[in-house]
């Protein structure tokens, strides 16, 4: 298996300043797993689900390519459920209400297909879940990267430490890094996470952009600039995904292999924001996405 | 005379999450003045000051070839002073002072020097005196550059959607595009403010860099990744100088050049940050700012 992927796999409710829905789907582990569907044709998704999650939904994920023999399903048990409230600037959003449910006693179990993955995408869930999953492969990934959240920093802490020293690429946006580090320029607070461990770390900052430091540099990616965004959930799992099977798809993990890699994240990320949930993600093409990479670097081309 | 720029030289009160400062030397025209020297012999100055204003500092301008001759000096008056606050994110601010003094009357006359001028920064003023600026001109430039503040829409917007039909490149932040015109979405907010009247649009975004719309396309302008911002004062008025002096040094106003002209704009900016009011931009030399704009476009280049 060249990508395994980890996270949750979920039932959103989401308000923007433009439209709420009810539950709905999403995880991190769906947006990373259709994201990267765009780049190659297989990767592993591990996750745990309740009885009460729609079959239809995980065919549509086989069908792309997302195996979900790692997808762990609860007899009786209900998925985990999360509802948040985006702010006016669309770049910052209020927790309303989480239900870990079956997320509370996950005990992630590595298929042993998966245990010798070419790629590892940790996606946002507990460190310790994380951890677990790291601990039962068999070889040592080409790369590991991990998203996490500001919930983890608070509550779990010590354990995300660990969990970082494991790994080669950290993924989060610009508040995180800033939480994490105890810096509030963006370079310090690099810096600071470079020596918990990742070399590379990417710095999400929503519209604007994301900022990428590799061992080989710094480069500065840029946001589609979208006439609607509609709700950016999963945009950042959508872009991880996108990385990382852009990544996996050519095995290399050179600078600049990894800045272009980024702009196929962004274009990803920029379609999930286009409509409430995995709507948009579901219906577009390949051709679709390497339109708007190449719109992407005309931005940035002088 | 190739660029003439108008604006306020004045005091300012400066407090951020990293200093603060008593009364020191500011103003638009100031700061665009410095900046466009870099890479333009002469440039002429059209501004308002008391006798409380120091001479030496006008004797500075001077020897960076900033011409004073539209200076006007109302003796026993008081010069312009401002104060302000920025919040932690180093990107908004609250005005805490504003005392107009002489500035209330200001009726500005340009020199018959002036009158030919190639290239016009009406920095940020009342729309009226902008607007009597240009009538006074003999010829029309080739370009005539604005920037201006919420606080003129707030008090005058008709006055300023007089003074936008007349020009070609407006310079905003943001926040003021969305104020300006109404609308979210940089993207719709820029198409609203072009039937206004400036078929080019800078919309900055300070630590996040640029948006450049011309007639030919869309440019996402990095920002440097400053390590330390000490005061963002005066960084915008910087970039319009920056921006300016760079046209006016070819006199080319394509989108290639324009790009390259909003790169130099944010490596001068990048430096009026690094230290409170003007201390950087009087001390870097030509081959610093030429550096950083090689930084900057590396940054970009995948």
């Amino acid at each position: 298996m060249k990508l395994v992927e980890v996270g949750t796999v979920a039932f959103d409710a989401i308000e923007t300043p433009f439209g709420k829905t009810d539950k709905i789907i999403g995880g991190a582990a769906t947006y990373i797993g259709l994201a990267a569907s765009f780049f190659i044709k297989k990767s592993g998704l591990i996750s745990i689900i309740g009885e009460d999650f729609p079959q239809q939904y995980i065919d549509a994920l086989n069908e792309r390519g997302v195996d979900t023999e790692g997808l762990e399903v609860v007899k009786g048990g209900k998925s985990f459920f999360w509802s948040g409230k985006y702010h006016d600037n669309m770049n910052s959003r209020d927790t309303l209400i989480t239900e870990l449910n079956v997320l509370e006693h996950f005990d992630p179990k590595v298929p042993d297909t998966y245990k010798n993955c070419d790629f590892l995408m940790l996606g946002n869930l507990s460190p310790q879940v994380q951890d677990k999953v790291i601990d039962q492969l068999e070889t040592r990934p080409k790369l590991i990267a991990l998203d996490t959240m500001n919930f983890w920093m608070d509550i779990a802490m010590d354990e995300l430490k660990k969990v970082l020293q494991r790994i080669d690429l950290l993924i989060i946006n610009d508040e995180e890094a800033r939480q994490l580090s105890g810096e509030y320029s963006l370079n310090q607070a690099a810096g600071v996470i470079m020596k918990m461990g990742p070399q590379n770390i990417i710095i999400k900052k929503g519209e604007h952009g994301a900022l990428v430091y590799h061992t080989d540099g710094l480069f500065s990616a840029p946001a589609v600039v979208l006439d609607n965004v509609k709700d950016p959930t999963g945009a950042g799992d959508t872009f991880a995904g996108g990385i990382m099977g852009y990544l996996a798809q050519s095995g290399d993990i050179s600078f600049k292999n990894l800045k272009n890699a980024v702009v196929a994240g962004s274009a990803l990320a920029s379609f999930t924001c286009e409509a409430f949930g995995t709507d948009r993600l579901m219906a577009i093409s390949k051709e679709d996405v390497e339109k708007r990479m190449e719109e992407i670097k005309d931005l940035i081309r002088i």
